[in-house]
Formats: C-alpha cells, structure tokens, sequence
C-alpha cells in the first residue's frame, strides 16, 4: 500500500450541486439511494467500504453469523446504475464551513451540502483503562476479536492448572444492559446450554458465569416497562446473573471493581454499556450537544444551513422527543430518505418539510422463542410470536439477496441442530495490550 | 488471556495406549476419526481450532467465499461422540524420541504413538525480501489479508495521481503456476470482467494485468500434459499473462525482478511458489528429505517406529511415486485412514499392511464452464463436465453440513449474478512491514 501523500480524492468537477456524505450507515446509505443523479453529485466518505447490518453484529460475536452475511460492500449498493455516484473509502479528518470544504487523509473537497452521518463510537466515558482492556462490539473487526476471545477462554479454562483462574476466564461480565448487552447475553447462555458441554466434554459449564450490568434500574430501558419486566424474566430463565443500578468503577484487565466496591474476576469485560457522537472536527462547540450535533427539523445543524447531520450523530430536540430520537436503525434510515426531499426541496426552492419520526417499534430477542416487543399504541408482544417478528424484520431489513439466503439458511440450520457454526479463532487484530501482555496469543501466532 | 506458565496439557492419565496426533488436517483428521476410543487414547494439538478446506481457500481470497464456509471447528467434528478423544490449541515445539515425549508451549505429554500430519507452510527458498513483501496463501488470515488487499489496490487506484504508480496498483503477479495459481488467476480475471466494471465505473480495467509466473515449461505441472495445454488456453482466453520458465529473482515491496533481468511493478506479488514441510524440532536430519520426513509403507518415519508421518509432510518413496505423493489431499486422507488400520494392528501384534496410493484423479478450475480432470487409466476431461465435475467434488469433500449449504448458495448465487460477494476489508493481521511502511492502512485504522 502508498504512502498518503500519493493519493488524491479524484472526484470529477461538476456543475451540479455536490452533495458530500461522510458515513455508509443507515443514515447515509439511505440518504444516497434517494438522491438522483441528474440533480447532484453524490459523493460517500467511510473509512470502510462496507455497509453493516449492525443489529445482527452480536451473532457474529457468539459464533452465529459469519462476518460477510451482515455486511454488503457500498460499492455493490450503489452500482454503475448510481449515476454521478462517487465513493471513496478514506478517513474525513475535518470540517472547514468558512470555505465549505471539507478534509480527508488524501486531500480535501468542496461541497455544497455536507451531511454528517458518523453515527456512535463506543464511550468509555473517559476510563482509558475500561478503554485498553475491555472488549467493544460497534464493528467486524471488534466481533470477530470478542468471538475469538470468548472462544480462546474456554480453550484455556480447558487447560489451567489454578481453580481460580479458571474461574476468571469462565466469567463473562457484559456492561450495559440495552439491546446489545441483553441479545449478547441471550446468545451466550444458548451457547453455553447447546453447544460448549459437546465441545469440552470434560469441563463443568455449570461453573460459566454471565453478568449483565446495567446501571439504571431495568434491562432495556429505551423500551417500555412491559417488555423490560418480560425481558428480565427471560434473562433470569436462561440463567443469567443480572445486575441492576451498578456502575463499573474499574477493570484492570482481570478484575472489575462495581462503585460501592463488589469484584468479580474475569478475562472477559464486553463494553455495550454507552455510545458518544462520533463527531467531526471543524464545527464549534455550541453546534453539539454532548457528542450529537444539534439539528433542526430539517436536519440542519444549528448555524450551519449547509451542514445536516442525520442519525445518530444528530440530536433533534421536538416535543415527542426530547432527549432526541432513539438510536436505532430506523431514525436513521427515515431521516435519510427525509433529507434527500429536503435537498431537492432546497435547490428547486420550495419550502422545506420538517422531520416526523413513525415509530414502527421496536424489538430485543433473548433466545429461541423469546423475545419481547413494543409496537405503536403501546401494544406489546412477546414469546413466540415476538421471536417470529423479530427474525422477519430482521432478514427483512437486512441488505443483498445473497446476505438474506445465508442469514436464512445458518438460521434454519442452527434451529434444527441447535449449533452456533462458526467457530473459528481468527484474530482480526492485535490489540495494543495483546502485544504486551497476551503472551499466549502471541506464541501460537509466532510462524516459524 | 493469560500467561503460558499458568497453563497445563490437562490430558488425563490412561491405561490405553495414546495416540498424539500433530495437525488437524485432511490427515491427521481421517486418522482421528477411525481409531477408537475404546482401544485408543487420542490426543490432537493444533494451532488453529479448526480444519481448513484448502482447496477452496483461493476463493475467500477473491470475495466467493466467507472464511467460515470453508472450516470446520475441530471440537465440532469430534464431539462427545468420539470418547478419550482430547483436542487442544496450542503450538508443538518438539518432539523427542529417546524418552518418547513431546513438547508444547503449555507442557510436555509422554506418547505411546505419535503422528506428524503438520502439512506444509510456504518456502520463499531462503529469500527474506519476498517473504515479507509478499502475499502468501496457506491460511484463512493468508487468504482475508490478500482479499483486503486487492480490493484496497482498486480504492487506491481510483485515488492514486501518477499513472505509474496506478498501473503498479493493477498489475497483479502471481509466482507458482500449480493449481493455487491458476485458480486464484482465473478467479481474478473473473472478477476484472464481472465485478470490477460496476464496482468502478470510471476504471479502465483493460489496464489491469494479471500475471502467472511459473519457472517449468507448463502450467500445473503435476497434471497431465493435456490438461496442462487446455488449462494455457483457458487461462489465455481469460486474458491472464502467462509467463513459464521464469523464475524470481527479488521483490522489494514495488518491482518484481525476474532472473534474466525483466522487470513488473506491482504492488502485489502472490507467493504461490513452493511448500516445504512444516516440521516439527527433535527429529535428526537423517529422518528428512528436504524437509520431508521419510518413511516406509507403514508411514513409519525412518529409524523411528513409534513416530509416523503422513500427508503433506510424508516422503514416502515408491516405485510408482518415486518423488513421494502429489502435496494434495487425498494421499493424507488415504493415509490417515490406513494409519488407523495399522496402529491397531500394532496393538493387536498383527503384521502391518503397506500403504497403496489410490488416484482418484486431479482437477483443477480456471472459471465457468472452463476446468480440467486427469481420470485413472489416462482419462481426461475438460470444459463444462470437468467444470461440474470440479464443483461436485469440492461440495461433496467439503466438512459440515452447513459448510456444504452456504457454498452452494453462494455459488448458486454466483452462477446467476455474476457477483462475487464478500468484498468486506477486513484486515486480519498487521504485517510488520504495514507496521513500518503501510502508512494509509494505519492512519485509516486509527481510531480516534
């Protein structure tokens, strides 16, 4: 691979208005598929060049999916049929709005309209020891890293002379108890029931241990009481260890402290407790709240008519809403579509259309046959119904024929034999403190 | 994870006779599977935790096929069926004869039997600049690192200012024309006539070059000279450079240097060359024939009647196969399977049987409707019935139920849309070199 400085971003001049969106996610994605090419130039920045389906993201990490069945590569979703269509798959480094230009790592780019759709990076909330030890799960590369550690601690709990130790890889604290950390949950007490007492014959399962920590006092709290209440009583079926109103103070990498001074030993910390704007430099303070930028109805970040952003990463005060809109998939998706009114809207001025969210509800499933959801007119499903709901939705929303069929077909065969597949140990990185510490990891790896 | 000192083997004490068993490969997986735990204690060490079907490796590298499709985890395959069997991942770093025990990174184990079946690893012929220039392909990290890095060679090239150096993005060299090579160079050209057009539309993919470099007089050498000829043709309809009788002199990362004196920039060279056996420490160098183990019909290692080696690593002289067996798959399944005939002969005090070599035939695939066969008795087929052919075998050879599934869908997929799916970049693994010199690669990946 080059050297920076040999690139450049290549994009064609054009006398049409440029539309420049930094981010692939549902947002962005949906934005470009609704903006025509005869009117704008379209112009993508993601540092990947895929699109992920980051609902599935936690059956990657339990061994469920493979890695390529929840992700389509941008570059096949918007085809040669994308007219003017230009993605480029660089890092943005900054926002310049006095010149309405903005910064990538191969060279800048003017724009007419910018629509910031970053979305969430983990937050840490300033813990940079949380930050080096535990395990993230918001991309690929992180669920393919918590997959082969969840697996590597059993390969070793296999073979560990101290009880005690052992016992510290055969606990699994997940912090934060919302949709990830409760389906992250599920799936690994399926696992530990189905699959790992035929995997390791030997060892007593009975001894695996799975926290979910939550510091507010219930598991999903975007979703209503109802479901939060059925959830917890299907958590505790499955046999997990629920923790309520308890804030992580520490964790060194073999022992989480709680604030009032509980520990536990464990190898394994899974970080799902928060997420923060993944933000932009270049626009003031005053234009974001707390890691969203503030946007009006229309998506405009406050004192930047020429500047959206949609998602996520945007905070859109209104009466119905007024911490913002959740942060899932489906705000994103209808502001994107939203937006790319709106721009017409803008460049044939016409008066604009504010944003409405239509709550379609939402869902969280637990295991084979339990799930929970909320639907409008506070109407609530759940057990077997809810299940069904939730994997229609999901292979319903998920993008790319072929993603759907091998969704489908891993689904069909792990509800016959009850197996998660995919079980290999590959490590997608090494980790600053793998090279440190992790000794173990970094033997096995050393090729002769 | 911990410490290697904190770890033990673990294996319990038996009565029965124990069968160390070194690589989870084709053979070391069919002699497992055919010794009984009743008569036998059976241990398996491996690296990896799972058995890579190689043979369809070259189509992760190019977006056909996801990692998982083409393993099976090792705990999956032997289950609580198979009783006294004990799996364990982690490295053998030697064997010692004199007090017949072997060594691992967590600890050594005494064996009554032991078996290498440690396959091959890539041979760069002593040439250090190559091996860290270029791109191998044993493993599934071998195989995700160089999808990555076609992919990030179009995204650059799309980038890229100084025509010269985008032409060194597009020139690919593939070093090795044995079937590896020619797959991998007929999946290339697939994709620069299917995929790449759409994916880039403002690319001239006429200007990518798509080299295969072999230092005989013919392509797959190991096969018939008839099948050699048509697979030339094949590979020439498909507008691969074919360059035979050549050989490599260096590659510094930019420019492949050929004995003779001609030159090819390129930014990626595929080491597809050459395979030494992958040997294990303790053995002397009596025992090895250019880093094979020698052995007898009984895939005794020669000098050593307790040690047996087979596949890959085996060097068994016969008449017919003066040279040893071709490095494929099936003389390691056939004398994994024989083995386990054997050493219950051994036990039973029974003579042992010679190992016969059964040619079932070769086959190799250059793309739709266009692959070759060599049949026993001197039989050849090419075109569209080696083509099913090609496909049939590998779907039925192939591990796992689910495995056979999601191949097939995907080349059902395939066959109808011409697409080639799972083009994600997901690096596995940071080269040193990407370390040093990879400067895009690294700034794109640092998170902030």
């Amino acid at each position: 691979m080059l050297h920076v400085k040999e690139l450049t971003l290549n994009i064609p001049d054009t006398t049409k208005p440029r539309v420049v969106i930094i981010g692939g996610g549902f947002g962005g994605v949906n934005l470009a598929k609704n903006l025509s090419g005869k009117e704008f130039q379209v112009v993508m920045f993601d540092r990947q060049n895929y699109h992920g389906f980051w609902p599935l993201l936690y059956q990657v990490a339990t061994a469920g999916l493979e890695p390529d069945a929840i992700a389509e590569p941008l570059r096949k979703m918007f085809d040669e049929e994308y007219e003017d269509f230009h993605f480029r798959q660089v890092k943005v480094t900054g926002v310049h709005p006095e010149t309405k230009t903005v910064s990538t790592l191969v060279g800048d780019l003017p724009y007419d309209f910018l629509v910031i759709a970053t979305g969430t990076k983990s937050n840490y909330f300033g813990n940079e020891q949380i930050k080096q030890y535990s395990f993230p799960l918001k991309q690929i590369p992180d669920a393919l890293n918590l997959r082969s550690q969840l697996l590597q601690c059993f390969e070793q709990a296999n073979m560990i002379k101290d009880p005690e130790v052992r016992q510290s890889l055969l606990n699994f604290v997940i912090v934060g108890g919302g949709p990830t950390g409760v389906e992250l949950a599920g799936a690994l007490a399926e696992m530990r029931k189905h699959v790992l007492p035929s995997d390791y014959p030997g060892m007593d399962f009975s001894r695996m241990n799975i926290y979910l920590v939550e510091g507010l006092d219930r598991v999903l709290p975007p979703m209503s009481p109802e479901s939060s209440q059925t959830t917890k009583e299907y958590l505790e079926e499955v046999g997990i260890n629920i923790k309520l109103n308890t804030l992580v103070e520490s964790y060194d990498g073999k022992v989480v402290t709680f604030k009032g001074g509980e520990q536990i030993k464990t190898q394994t910390l899974i970080w799902a407790a928060g997420v923060s704007g993944a933000q932009i430099q270049g626009l003031p303070p005053e234009a974001s709240d707390r890691g969203r930028y503030l946007v009006n109805t229309f998506n405009q970040i406050i004192g930047f008519p020429e500047i959206f952003a949609i998602g996520d990463i945007a905070f859109m005060k209104t009466e119905k809403y007024p911490r913002g809109h959740p942060g899932v998939a489906q705000p994103a998706i209808q502001q994107g579509k939203h937006l790319a009114k709106n721009l017409r809207h803008i460049i044939r001025r016409e008066p604009l259309e504010p944003f409405e969210y239509f709550d379609k509800g939402s869902l969280a499933i637990i295991g084979r046959n339990r799930a929970v959801a909320d639907l409008p007119k506070n109407k609530h499903l759940k057990g077997f119904i809810a299940w069904m709901a939730w994997l229609f939705v999901h292979v319903y929303y998920l993008i790319g024929f072929r993603n759907k069929l091998v969704v489908l077909t891993n689904w069909l065969y792990k509800f016959v034999t009850y197996e998660n597949s995919t079980r290999l140990i590959i490590r997608p990185y090494i980790r600053k403190d793998d090279i440190a510490g992790q000794e173990f990891v970094r033997k096995q790896a050393d090729l002769d």
